[in-house]
């Protein structure tokens, strides 16, 4: 174990991801892993090192998330982990309006994390936990918070406002998260394409468990589709997505739905679940959908909306040259790539079925070589990108006075 | 007056629009107007008949919508319409996953729109009184009504799709709305432009207080933003539009706004007056944003989002022959037609300054010469819809038995 490392950690509702990286110029990954099913009985921590060896999966103490920590925090000794780092960076799903560039957690930054629960009700209690945990665990280890919104902190004041009143409070605006993705999907782009490629028009489409799209031009962000919480714009694998408001007041009047029950159906019922009744999961539901009608319905409103909020962007941007899919289903799910792209050679998006049917763990083009857009598939690597800053942060010199 | 007319009414919520016409082959309009400002003390009867000398206005009492229907029916009775009448046609806005085609009001049917009234508050009930008023004072007179979501009963399984679980409720679904004016529109396309533009791909903007667009493919609707209910898809006047689900549970959480006050917000509060915070009035605001910046903002979120709905349809189209705009704000602002199209010439569009400038009140061409796609400006026309649809019923022979 080198002697110089960040440890990254990510806290989901149920599940603790983490990667370890060489604190060197090129900030080698030494290992990664997550401690998953959290709260149920089987919790299990599973690591992968940089060798083969290294790998494992050993059951861990998880019957709630602060024991899952302690487990993680015990198991990060026992590995003589803790003795190496020089800072741990977390990924903050919200820095609200003032927060957003990568920085060392103080009260003041924890304080205001908790007032912005309510912006992210299902994902910044974990992640303070985690916080507020690491720092008094390990107290003379400087806590990185790198924040999910903050590729998208300046977008055009057009895709910052909400279409309601203003209310006087700063708090009501459109964000944009999956920010971490972006920032390294387009580093990415930048790197093996160079800078032409990097300045251009290019829509990122994250589709994971969360899904997203983003707008970028001359690289910055100009619009994206999950605006003022993570429950917003296309819709997800259990998320709604934007939905009609009178939803929200035709169930509190026809089934006396209100603000909790509606905030649980369309965080953890809605999406792809909701649609298909069976599964959140694209796996899942490609699978059944041959003999599933509900399924196939599912997965098909997942592509449309999609491929809608493509053209939306290509006619923000004024047209299109990069598109890149990522997340556990753009980089897995083939079939869901085909069917976005499906019917959008007028804006000069051509798939090369072969090349898109290829299984493959490394980014690929699956665009024809005539396609004006180039159609890129990466694997997104999040962690990465807070290692960078969280380097960065901890090799500039100390201030002096 | 003629001896065989048909008369056309739309209850609003604060005023009664009406149109007479003549039963006769091509149903020509014998008389307009409307009573507005109910509620208030100054509630005014406005017609305009085909002759000038048929113009005028007088003030009517309104204090409440039962008296101005009153007003209304004694009016009618004087200038000697009710005795020429064949029918009554309404426009009624919702008919639920029942009611689409255009017919004569029932028990049956009163019934059902009763029980809609929580998928449309801000519309049925004036709607529904207006209806049950004039069935009741003319009994002789049958009442047709005809439906604004009827142009949409068969879109695609896919945009009838809300991402939410269906929990066994038939009235969850997508209807969309305006469908009278896409009606009108469409059947002038094909009257001008002939078959080959009335079945290519047409999008359709109606921008008026209510705001939607429509995506029709082979003469029917393939997708329309106005989904669930009537304050759905883009911003409006005074509506949000489509919104993160997350406003809902926040604003309960940190305002404890609940259902009825967040109705308020988003169908009253919301859109172009929302986010001016001074009008709702494209009028207004776009004489101030020269000096307001707020007013800036609400023009050009309001341009912004019509231009991505725009992309996103030409997306489900596979491209676009066709753009019509219509509505109060799409018939006579050309900013904000000029500002929607801005930067689509990747689609096809091009807008020709001069002829998107110049007024005029009847259906004018204000694309290029060159343009692929051909875009029109049509007044709409929803009475001579429900006028049709009435001539159409009332004009059948009996049935035997």
């Amino acid at each position: 174990m080198a002697a110089n490392t960040i440890l990254t950690v990510n806290g989901g509702s149920s599940s603790i991801k983490f990667a370890l990286f060489d604190n060197s110029a090129s900030i080698p990954l030494l290992l990664r892993g997550q401690i998953e099913r959290i709260g149920g009985a089987g919790a299990v921590l599973t690591a992968q090192g940089s060798k083969e060896r290294e790998d494992f999966t050993q059951p861990i103490a998880g019957k709630d998330f602060p024991t899952a920590i302690t487990g993680f925090l015990d198991w990060i000794r026992s590995q003589g982990i803790e003795q190496s780092l020089i800072a741990v960076g977390h990924r903050i799903v919200h820095g609200g309006s003032h927060y957003h560039l990568p920085q060392r957690v103080t009260p003041q930054l924890l304080q205001e994390l908790h007032r912005l629960v309510a912006l992210a009700p299902a994902h910044l209690p974990s992640e303070l936990l985690l916080l507020e945990t690491l720092q008094e665990r390990m107290p003379a280890v400087p806590q990185i918070a790198c924040f999910d919104t903050a590729f998208h902190h300046d977008m055009p004041r057009v895709a910052q406002l909400l279409p309601i009143p203003n209310r006087n409070n700063a708090d009501l605006r459109r964000y944009g998260f999956h920010g971490l993705s972006y920032a390294f999907l387009l580093s990415e782009l930048l790197r093996t394409e160079g800078t032409v490629a990097g300045h251009g028009r290019i829509i990122m489409a994250h589709l994971g468990n969360g899904t997203s799209l983003a707008a970028v031009r001359d690289g910055k962000s100009i619009d994206t589709s999950m605006g003022f919480t993570p429950a917003s714009g296309v819709m997800m694998a259990t998320r709604s997505g934007d939905v009609d408001p009178g939803l929200a007041y035709y169930l509190a009047r026809t089934e006396k739905m209100y603000a909790a029950k509606f905030e649980e159906l369309v965080t953890t019922q809605s999406g792809l679940l909701g649609v298909s009744g069976t599964s959140g999961d694209m796996r899942d539901l490609l699978q059944q959908e041959g003999t599933n009608p509900r399924a196939a319905e599912a997965v098909t409103l997942y592509c449309y909306q999609i491929k809608k909020c493509l053209g939306a962007y290509t006619a923000a941007l004024g047209g299109l040259d990069t598109l890149i899919f990522s997340g556990g289903i753009g980089e897995n799910a083939a079939p869901v790539r085909a069917r976005i792209c499906e019917g959008l050679t007028f804006l000069g998006i051509e798939i090369d079925a072969a090349r898109n049917n290829a299984t493959t763990t490394t980014a690929t083009v699956i665009s024809t070589d005539t396609s004006r857009v180039k159609v890129h598939v990466i694997p997104t690597f999040e962690e990465i990108v807070i290692a960078r800053a969280v380097a960065h942060i901890s090799n500039l010199p100390t201030a002096t006075t």
